[in-house]
């Protein structure tokens, strides 16, 4: 073991509107030990994403809150150094939800194996992991692409909506990105192949109008606010919307209103919101799917790396406030050799 | 020909705000003559609908604007008067969309004749019109809802959520109406058979909560502004929401805000928005469906009446405002013998 002690990151306080450092404190533990049946897992890199404002919200929403006290929740990839369990051996790196914390001691379930000749282990946390599954089943079995429909995607250089544009390339469709820089924008049509991409802080919604010559016929939507007005008067008729996300509203305390819904009914417009974790049973089919079109760079991700966990709470914040740029992922240890 | 002059009324300003009776035109015009393949027709019955209102905005919807000096749209139940068409013949009573007119020619598109003996000639106006289809297909196809769910239907004592609340009791549903007045409450409860009703213009969201128990799994729509809020927020996991109509809108001058979606989100809600016209291939099954029912007297509806093609200005006026009772429609002319 190369430290005596477990770093982990608990939770001091609900935060109410954006969360500041103080809602966060940094607890130093013993390492604990696996019993019968359990593993300990190094954790090498920790997920960051949007839903987990939610989670440290005190509100009880989809799923179960953080509590005052608690390790935050979150994805991780990690290194088995000790197995008391038949699937798991030491070495083996795993795919598992141990959350901020340096160590953890795990019974294996949800926890799974990962092939490290098939991709960079970070993945899966983000392309191959539950930012693309996301993509995957909003997209194509939410949105229903049709050839040559324009999708129309926010937040396209973040974890999820990055592979949402490039998977309605593939769709053959017109893809369109919004974001909130202009390097953003160069990036996702320079390197993701997107056919244009808006930047939303500016000179909404005719940009977007420009960018959609044909109308809108799926949004898929991580962000809200004044991106999704500006899809509502553009969206054609049986327009699609898979409802994944509202980060702009995250930090909010008190409930922002939405967009008149009388473009819903004259355009018969379908909304749908959805939670990944109701659609594991795609998981197989979406790693069979996009796993070699990783390997072989058809399907191009980018990670935004923040090394050491006692950095997870600043940019955590900074991802609430489109700070990061790509997939957000702490380097907590190293990866093995 | 009983009268030597057709009454008419057209469009004489597109209203901003609630309609005013001086934004309507009476008319009168000689009595048109039919040419080869064409057939006059003499207005039994005119349907007033909420519709209408968008029809005579001005602004292009789904379906072309009413324009200054035009007849005003509507669906309607004659008597075809003269025929030069093989498929009508003088003495045929027919559904078809005439507009607000005492005599019409038609070339026949979308005419329909009715049998007599199978139900009373103006429920081809609503229970087994336009509206009976509206309430089949958005609440069994798009709602979709199973035995034992909680089905919530706004404007429920009106011609499309009457219809709703008594097919979702067939269905073994829970049936919950809102409607604006105690009287048209105890009607929806004592005559139509629904569980609850609940006068929306006192004590939401309480009143709703009280009266749906396990949660709404379906909310039929037709009125938007506080009803929405107050289902959205009792809405279970996997709610469903057909989008028929927004009457509480339809009157305003400036976009409403509609609700925050993050229960949209956290509840994996779908809103669909439908136009009846898009379905028109489920008629057959509706009528096949709902006309022995009617007959029997296990869908019950109600009319409300008014007489005189001159009274449809006020009563659709009052339409907007809730001050029907049943499905409204204007008597121009006597039933046939």
């Amino acid at each position: 073991m190369p430290d005596a002690t477990n770093l982990t990151i608990v939770l001091k306080s609900h935060p109410v509107g954006a969360p500041r450092p103080a809602d966060f404190a940094l607890v130093r533990d013993p390492i604990p030990k696996p019993g019968a049946g359990e593993v300990l897992c190094r954790t090498i890199y920790l997920s960051l994403d949007p839903y987990m404002r939610g989670r440290i919200s005190g509100v009880r929403s989809y799923a179960a809150p953080v509590e005052i006290g608690q390790v935050i929740v979150g994805g991780t990839v990690s290194e088995v150094v000790e197995s008391n369990h038949p699937r798991f051996q030491r070495g083996d790196v795993v795919v598992g939800y141990d959350g901020w914390q340096a160590y953890a001691v795990s019974n294996g379930a949800g926890m799974r194996t990962l092939d490290r000749a098939a991709a960079p282990i970070s993945t899966a946390l983000g392309v191959l992991g539950m930012p693309g599954l996301t993509a995957y089943v909003g997209l194509l079995d939410i949105g229903r692409p049709q050839r040559g429909e324009t999708v129309v995607v926010s937040a396209a250089s973040g974890a999820v909506g990055s592979i949402v544009g490039q998977l309605a390339k593939a769709e053959g469709c017109r893809a369109v990105g919004t974001a909130g820089t202009d390097e953003k924008c160069r990036y996702v049509v320079d390197e993701l192949g997107f056919d244009a991409c808006v930047n939303y802080r500016q000179g909404l919604p005719a940009s977007l109008a420009a960018a959609c010559p044909n109308g809108i016929d799926v949004y898929f939507e991580n962000v809200g606010g004044p991106v999704l007005d500006a899809v509502l008067a553009l969206a054609n008729q049986g327009a699609r919307i898979p409802l994944c996300g509202l980060i702009s509203e995250y930090n909010a305390t008190s409930p922002v209103p939405g967009p008149n819904w009388r473009p819903l009914l004259a355009k018969r417009i379908r909304v749908q919101g959805f939670i990944v974790s109701d659609h594991l049973d795609r998981a197989p089919a979406f790693l069979e799917d996009l796993t070699p079109r990783v390997r072989d760079g058809r399907l191009k991700y980018r990670e935004d790396v923040v090394d050491g966990l006692e950095n997870a709470p600043a940019a955590f914040i900074g991802l609430l406030q489109g700070k990061n740029f790509g997939k957000l992922i702490v380097r907590v240890g190293p990866e093995p050799a």
